[in-house]
């Protein structure tokens, strides 16, 4: 969390007593990058900070289950056999862990500094955790990070994409944009890039990474087999999964709820199916003429999941790449699908979302989170965007972030961003940091509509500073100091 | 309108036979800019298509009211005495105008084309005008523009703000940022100028804008009487409202419902009265306490608006300027005056609408808009913003169309650019074009979700283009496709 101190408010006139103003606590994802003492290095890590909290070291074991070329810098962990070592797990044991009680602080930043006591106690994390209500993306190889909880009673959290499917990534630049991206309040990384080093970039961005980071598994191992998408197999989906979860990867991307009964739903659309793993799994299924593996395979993705607390963000691999196609049959066919997947990852103690994306008008965005809510049990909902519009090419932040608004208010409990120039290529540091900027905003205004506890403080603060003249303190609270003081500046 | 051609759909294989595409035709706003047959020239302004129209030549007659030093190219006219020329007269007394034809047409566009028929004929046009639901701003004072329709069963029009209220404007700056309005989709243009030429600068604005332009005479007024609130009285502003509405001024921003017993509910407020026109009245109600002249002369008003066809757009002076003001009983206790206003200019012929502007949370949209539509009658309801969150300075742009895409959706019939450094200073080039194009995705979106007919034709044209890799036809239908050419050639 980041303190903002605030000046005293001058009384003005003959009155000579001023006014202190408490200062405002907020919500802070930079993690060490922004502390002056820690000097980063991007070569060796960040901190591993959740390693001496090891309270779970009766269950799990080291070694490496996969042979690699290059083996990782540090000793990947596991659960030893049959062990659950899920956030979800210990919650059901009735165990609060470290990183309940670290989300719980987190959470209540404002209010502990006023002295009051908002319902988000450690144990009422705990029993969201437990129900399934809410998820800790915390992997057990990845102690870098500062724990964070995702569910509709929490702050609404903004996920960013980094990388490109199409294009080869820069190691360097990559850490980069993932630093930036932590920086401007990006709560979770997902790293889209593909290309024969994607598992060294990884291994880099994770061991630089403050925040949860997640993969769409489907696309290294896709590269595993040649790219050939006939040649796809669950021993080579397996395999990445396993290299993936020792990394440290804290979420996976999986298109297990699509089917082949589901493609015929597919003929009437506009669009067909657009999201890039759906298109791999159903080309899979066509060449094949055969059940989708991941959902063949979901026992054994969860059994994966759970021997490192990798979390599983089910991708919906139908959503709809039009307003035409939005809340159409078959997206729905898929979404009771993922409902049924939900409770057999909660059987097995795994964590588990639902992804949300495409294009949805405003009027059937509240329709499709009700019926996530019902089908999937109050899972949490991950939601891309949506689009409302098809025709903002060159302006898909704005289009999605009216969309991801409205859907964080009715329940998404994350949003994710949609930069700039979505349709065309990797974003820029500009283009991240301005859709992070606009995603951050629309949580916030829907963790004000929601009336989550203690999130207006900062607004009140800020309009105050603002109706009493107090350019620096309403700077410093902006959701953009950098910006709103180079305006500023200019204007003087 | 603009009617966009789209190329064959390939049929590909040994197939030959290709497959028409129908063309899209598209609400346009450029007026003869985008006309290569017309040569604009700034000085003599743009041609006067309206004043051919003449079927009100007998109602009116040429002639001044007040003295000017350089009197206006142009001969204005006025109604004879006790005659009322506007269209919600004429709407009554069951004539359709040319004017209703006109927006009948232009809201049907792309029906028309598919050989499809929707509800908006002319007689429903008339019949929405008469009862106040929806206004068309024409003075007959301002030939030049094509008219255009604001109501709730209409498209969501665009305002767009130009000059600042305390910056000098330069001439020519002004009529180029009109015109660079006019080009991106601002359906309509306020000019929130002051200085020494704002009579000069007015003038050479409105005769080369083709669509409705608006002022808050308050500022004119306060210049009038050398700056000086306390001097300003009802004799200074009736001058300037007849000067502006001579001019061609379609519609005044007039802050009448603020009341002096509505200060007191000021008290509570965190930033108390943001709005510059509330500001000024407010100011003028405590030096001479008295009640706001705008409201006792509310009448007088009315007779000079009918005399032009001029629309009043009733500000809210007490809109609220933080998250924590929302709402508050000075916000609704203004409201309930503004509709006794509605009341009474209707019973005048005049049309009218009412303005909601400053900070509002999403959650508490809708209600500000049911009782807008309930005290008010109906009356059309334009939207600056609203803003839903406080702390987004320099990125006013993105906090305002959240809330501008809600407002459209339940029931706003306008919503008004927020410039992106709303706070700081006059808008750049970029700036409008940004905004603007924001709160036309915030429209159409409002659109669709509202299922205006037809508002979905461009929408699916550009997904089936984009799905058959029609890259050419993709750009030309989106938003803005000078910025979404430059991103593909860029990525190319």
């Amino acid at each position: 969390m980041r303190m903002i101190k605030l000046t005293d408010t001058l009384s003005g006139g003959s009155d000579t007593v001023d006014k202190k103003n408490n200062p405002v606590v907020v919500y802070d994802t930079s993690g060490p990058y922004s502390d002056p003492k820690i000097v980063t290095d991007a070569l060796n890590g960040i901190p591993r900070i959740r390693e001496t909290w090891g309270r779970r070291r009766k269950d799990i074991t080291p070694g490496s289950e996969v042979a690699m070329d290059d083996y990782p810098p540090f000793t990947p962990y596991r659960a030893k056999k049959g062990k659950a070592v899920t956030q979800m797990f210990y919650a059901k044991r009735r165990m609060i862990t470290p990183e309940m009680e670290y989300v719980a602080i987190r959470e209540n930043q404002q209010l502990e500094l006023l002295g009051l006591k908002s319902y988000i106690t450690p144990d009422f994390v705990r029993k969201e955790v437990a129900s399934g209500q809410a998820i800790i993306p915390a992997n057990i190889n990845h102690p870098e990070i500062e724990p964070m909880i995702i569910g509709r009673k929490f702050l609404v959290k903004v996920n960013n994409c980094i990388g490109h499917p199409s294009i080869e990534p820069e190691v360097d630049d990559m850490i980069e944009k993932a630093i930036w991206s932590c920086k401007w309040g990006g709560d979770m990384l997902t790293d889209i890039s593909t290309g024969s080093r994607i598992h060294e970039v990884r291994e880099r961005v994770i061991r630089n990474c403050p925040v949860p980071a997640g993969t769409v598994p489907a696309y290294q191992a896709l590269e595993k087999v040649g790219g050939e998408i006939k040649a796809l197999n669950w021993p080579a989906y397996r395999d990445t999964l396993i290299e993936q979860a020792e990394q440290g990867v804290d979420f996976f991307v999986i298109h297990a709820a699509l089917l082949k009964k589901h493609l015929d739903f597919t003929f009437p659309r506009l669009t067909g199916i657009v999201s890039k793993g759906g298109l791999i799994m159903s080309e899979w299924m066509k060449q094949h003429n055969e059940e989708n593996f991941l959902y063949t395979h979901f026992d054994d993705i969860c059994d994966i999941a759970k021997s490192y607390d990798a979390v599983l963000l089910l991708g919906n691999g139908l959503h709809p790449g039009s307003i035409y196609d939005a809340n159409d049959s078959a997206q729905y066919a898929e979404l009771r699908v993922m409902g049924r997947l939900v409770d057999r990852a909660w059987e097995q103690f795994v964590q588990v979302m639902t992804l949300c994306s495409g294009h949805i008008p405003m009027n059937k965005i509240h329709e499709y989170i009700k019926e996530q809510q019902y089908h999937c049990s109050g899972a949490p909902l991950c939601s891309f965007g949506p689009a409302t519009t098809d025709i903002s090419c060159g302006y898909d932040h704005i289009t999605s972030t009216i969309g991801a608004a409205q859907t964080a208010w009715h329940g998404a409990s994350m949003i994710g961003c949609i930069p700039v120039k979505e349709t065309f290529e990797s974003p820029t540091y500009d283009d991240i940091r301005n859709s992070i900027v606009a995603y951050k905003i629309a949580a916030h205004s829907a963790d004000i509509a929601k009336g989550h506890p203690g999130s207006q403080v900062r607004d009140n603060a800020l309009s105050k500073a603002r109706s009493e003249s107090r350019w620096k303190d309403e700077l410093n609270l902006s959701i953009d100091p950098e910006r709103a003081s180079k305006y500023l500046k200019e204007t003087l």
